[in-house]
């Protein structure tokens, strides 16, 4: 059985400066014909599982336009053009842009946030060993951002009341439970 | 502090079978001025993380054009048009297209995957008491799909290798780890 689906054309439909959208007609596998994929095309973008000493979670509360609310997340930010080599440069910088620290970072997890139309990969790195800057990099100035530190059980009822709907947050929340809760 | 972003303008990109496209002008809260959004709506989708009476875990294997490679994922699907209400249904349609199966479905998780510019929301579900179906809706006639029953330890295999790149899926296993391993 074959899987690959070959790009038989591909249309952009839209260039912004966040993500690209292409429409492809493919070839499907197996003689089944073709098909049309519709895709969007994003840079990746790094994120940040923050744990103080006194094992509390670094959580950043912020609008989300897309889903017209309030979120909390754990920081992160997109990587910019020519980053790809150096994620954890880029981590490092939007900790101390986002939350004012640094810290020792160890690569826990990645992953395609949207599989399905999306190449959007995330990595996410466990920060700890945290300091502060003196004089940190500041945040981007069309974000607006509140920083709370957390204990676990803080961040679960987050979880409960709907105030945490982020993927990637999801997965850090799991792997503080199943990896540092009790270590 | 303020954090909501009022829009003032939105422009339609592309409109597609699976997502539209716009770019919002938005003006930012605490009179910091005006900012433009980048923005992918998405109706929703629903996946499975599905455990047989022997504790293993049903993937599925198939091509993901988006990111051009193979890659094993927990079942899931998009909603359609009309199905926002009934999730739940959904769910079981996907589960037995999939796999064949059918099952006790309970909500263990819900979540935006790509926060940052796209409102595609994921609700998991859990599925246990498997039975076979007799005669299994089809699966989609653009989809080539093959079935995996693996342990916990296979899957952990799938993640090390890369082959496990998907977040729905990460979320699926570190829950598995979490509450059903050891139960």
């Amino acid at each position: 059985m074959d899987f690959e689906e070959k790009t038989i054309a591909r249309q952009e439909m839209f260039k912004g400066h966040i993500f690209t959208v292409a429409v492809d007609d493919v070839e499907l596998p197996n003689n089944l014909g073709q098909a049309k994929r519709e895709l969007v095309f994003h840079k990746g973008a790094v994120s940040i599982l923050t744990v103080t000493p006194d094992k509390k979670i670094v959580l950043v509360k912020q609008y989300r336009k897309a889903i017209e609310k309030i979120s909390y997340e754990i920081p992160a930010g997109k990587l910019e053009v020519g980053e790809n080599g150096s994620e954890k440069e880029a981590a490092l910088r939007e900790l101390e842009e986002e939350t004012g620290y640094t810290g020792d970072l160890e690569l826990i997890h990645e992953f395609y946030t949207a599989i399905g139309f999306c190449n959007e990969k995330i990595k996410l790195y466990l920060a700890r060993n945290l300091r502060k800057v003196e004089n940190p990099r500041p945040q981007d100035d069309d974000e607006v951002l509140e920083l709370f530190e957390l204990t676990y059980e803080e961040c679960m009822d987050l979880v409960r009341s709907g105030a945490i709907e982020d993927a990637k947050t999801i997965i850090a929340l799991q792997y503080f439970a199943l990896h540092l809760r009790d270590a």
